[in-house]
């Protein structure tokens, strides 16, 4: 039996790494008059859907998935959330 | 009195709109040996710090500045959760 997963994924700038569309964002939003934004990172935000046997199958896949293809690690880091969206039972 | 807090959007594609770079992602995935892999969309993670005086004046700001520059609203949804990190009295 397989279960479906959705995992929504952050990927972050290392705390280390400039942001240099981060910075333009600011500026821009200063110019329209939000003085008061301190800081702005921008990272990725990414929805995956995906059938595994179990969670923990799941997990150590989408590991794999994002440290190899989602995030670069040299420069990211990134974290997930897992939901069970459904069970697909191949019954009906 | 300002408070400073910390907003984590989600900017993410409508439903209907088709997102390529999703769909090239997940046939990345597929080459790599993911198969199992349904969908991918991508949508953006931004972190912004900022101070206002109140909770309220921050949510009215935030969403002021997601609509005039973060998210395109004919194509994109935005949410946001809202922290208060710090409050700065001025006094230190």
């Amino acid at each position: 039996m397989q279960r479906k997963y959705l995992a929504k994924i952050f990927v972050t700038l290392r705390p280390s790494v400039l942001d240099p569309a981060g910075v333009a964002v600011q500026s821009g939003l200063k110019q329209m008059g939000y003085d008061d934004v301190e800081q702005v990172r921008i990272g990725k935000y990414i929805e995956v859907t995906f059938t595994s046997q179990d969670e923990d199958t799941a997990r150590q896949n989408l590991d794999r998935m994002c440290d190899q293809m989602l995030a670069n690690p040299v420069i990211e880091n990134y974290r997930f959330d897992l939901i069970e969206v459904e069970s697909q039972t191949g019954v009906y």
